[in-house]
């Protein structure tokens, strides 16, 4: 985990493939959190998995299904959530993808 | 500081005028993080401050001045920024006002 040096953040110059196919993720990290812009093409699936940071999510664009511990709600743009930290968690990406940013803390190092 | 148990945010539920002319301020609170939604008018303007928090921001819509240590840079619709904590800071709307999207963790009690 490098810590972010710089006070400008330039998203493109992060980004990159993530894991899950259909999602291109930019990550950053400070000393006391991580934000991350993903881009999600339409339908792309995050499957349920958990992790110790609290989340904090906000829809720049588009829409997606938020599953927290299985219950479902769609999101659209404008709208945010918080997910605890260790809470299972899944998400996918409406039918004109979505453009997500959110914030981890405390960071996390794993992204 | 009452932490957020709701996992949705409703923004406009959470909206009221900031200590600072010309700007409305929805603040939530998580366990690890605080995320709160910025409107400011056309030229409003936020004095030089600081606090421990790390701060993370995310311009939604419009434009802003930063400035941090005393240099300044304008930042647009989807720019981001971070500002280490106890970094003295200021801000000032752009002409068509600015929405912005801020993280801070840990979470601000102040706010």
């Amino acid at each position: 985990m490098t810590e972010l040096t710089q006070r400008r953040i330039e998203w493109d110059a992060f980004a990159q493939p993530a894991a899950v196919e259909g999602i291109t993720a930019a990550t950053v990290h400070g000393a006391q959190l991580s934000a991350a812009l993903y881009v999600l093409d339409a339908g792309a699936h995050v499957p349920e998995h958990s992790h110790e940071n609290e989340e904090f999510g906000q829809v720049i664009a588009g829409s997606f299904v938020l599953e927290v511990a299985g219950a479902s709600e769609e999101l659209q743009t404008g709208d945010a959530f918080l997910v605890p930290g260790n809470v299972p968690h899944a998400a996918t990406a409406g039918p004109g993808g979505c453009t997500l940013l959110e914030c981890y803390a405390p960071p996390r190092g794993a992204s």
